[in-house]
């Protein structure tokens, strides 16, 4: 971890910076890769049970539970390979994204998820202690890879949703978008993740991140209505990327998809809609009719599509 | 803890039951209060260093981490004095609460908080791991003082707000107030507390129940929102209910009050508005204009007298 951290040190202060950080966090996946699949075992651990199974590895060291599951068919395991994807996938970011290939759909997922995983795992096997880590990294990846796609929009980290409460004229300031830094409130989460906006109107998308949502899950939508409510209907549009849903089950040596569609139905429809819900390992119960009925479910690959669609939109829309 | 593990899975299996469970409730909070201040040491810890300071104790036993902070001033120490402070409170919910003199409403806090702090500390010197259970005594106890105080009312455990997404007719049917028992849910805070209401009508005061809120503060506002959504407004009102929001801090050997204001705010004016807030330790910060101007700050034994208004006047409205 002696190379890991002080990498990952860097990436977190570039962005917090707001300066170019993609480099850095490619150079930290290839470490982190390079360092989980060398010293780690990378085997077979556990069935998901669904319709089909779905096989889960994990890696090991000896002394340390395992890492978090893995999918062997979204991992890319071998080095040369994984860097071979990911410099593809972020090259193909360049030259518009909407008209992309299955394939160029299916890289992207792999890249992220290789990426991502690479580094959670060796926060799992060498330093468990820090568990918010490989969230900030996700956070900060998925920025690096919007920015190169999008060189002209503007990128908020946060909106603060608290200064929407300084009463004077919040409704239709621009000051309301800024880092959230009211030490006050630290303990509560009112600030929204990632939001692309431009430079010329109000409102923008919103892209909540999270490896794995859990309770959190009320959340993005809970930041949605309160955006809908100061805002207006239709102004920002949040979709929610995550990783995947799984858990070890240690009992039973299986894995699972820990889901709760009747939740996100209730949050759908009466907290407020968000327009689409995005996993690299997108969980069996998410990805059903009832749900996608409600709301689009489909791979992270398919956001870097569906982002282009929906700015083209909002542009032509005038807001 | 052999005594108290087996009173408390009794209290729990009554309530479970619906079944009269105060008598067995009052048993277990003299039992733990005999236990705490019998077996552990009850002495100064630290000052929250507001302003006025507040100074609170903790209790200790060697070999272990001290309890959470306890207020003095609200805590009843001596046995004797706190059982009758407890049957006399318990004595005064049948004869109308509204009209309680200041003396019966400052009784009401100390005697749910001294229970519930009681029980409290016994599973934080004793049984630190069950971290869950404190809290849902809070619930069962309150439950019980308040099916004491209002006999002709209709309690329901859980509104499963899940339900109202099972589109026939959710809206005006009363089967969407039932327990939780959705198994594929479980991992999702989608049912309310306590529900209060009266047999002829639809609506009624949702009871929402906290040791201490922290993140978790959302949960109350999300679930108005939904219920406004789902019933339209008016139909059910929050009120919070919460013993404090103290945290100990050994570095410094003082409390802190961990308060989210700005939070608070936002969710009461754009997610959904709850009628009260309600606590025993009444933190200060929440104590304070800005606050009180968008939402009632009282204490908890205020609850009491407003809770048994705020039911005539649905009464009066028809609603």
């Amino acid at each position: 971890m002696e190379t890991i951290r002080p990498l990952y040190k860097e990436c977190s202060s570039l962005y917090n910076k707001s300066q170019p950080h993609l480099h850095k966090c490619r150079e930290l996946a290839f470490a982190a890769h390079e360092k989980v699949t060398s010293e780690a075992e990378y085997s077979f651990y556990g069935q998901y049970g669904g319709t089909p199974a779905v096989a889960y590895n994990v890696f090991r060291i000896s002394g340390s539970e395992p890492s978090r599951p893995i999918r062997p068919d979204l991992y890319v395991h071998d080095h040369a390979e994984f860097t071979a994807v990911f410099d593809s996938f972020v090259g193909s970011l360049s030259g518009g994204t909407k008209d992309w290939s299955e394939k160029e759909i299916h890289q992207a997922t792999a890249a992220v998820y290789t990426a991502v995983m690479s580094f959670a795992s060796c926060y799992d096997l060498w330093q468990r202690t820090s568990r918010k880590t490989p969230g900030t990294f996700f956070e900060i990846l998925v920025a690096g890879l919007l920015k190169k796609m999008l060189p002209s929009a503007t990128f908020s980290k946060h909106i603060s949703l608290s200064a929407l409460v300084q009463d004077s004229g919040a409704k239709d300031s621009d000051n309301s978008i800024s880092d959230n830094n009211d030490a006050e409130d630290l303990g509560a989460n009112v600030s929204t993740d990632l939001v692309i906006g431009s430079p010329d109107r109000t409102g923008g998308v919103v892209v909540p991140l999270k490896i794995t949502t859990r309770e959190r899950i009320v959340q993005p939508f809970a930041h949605q209505r309160i955006l809908d409510s100061a805002f207006g209907e239709g102004v920002y549009h949040s979709l929610l990327l995550c990783i995947s849903e799984t858990q070890l089950d240690d009992r039973t040596q299986s894995v699972k998809q820990v889901c709760v569609p009747g939740t996100v139905k209730l949050f759908q429809k009466y907290l407020a809609p968000i327009v689409g819900l995005y996993y690299c390992d997108v969980p069996q119960r998410y990805d059903s009719d009832d749900i996608k009925n409600i709301m689009p479910v489909r791979s992270f690959g398919d956001f870097f599509t569906d982002i282009e669609e929906r700015l083209e939109a909002q542009k032509t829309n005038g807001n």
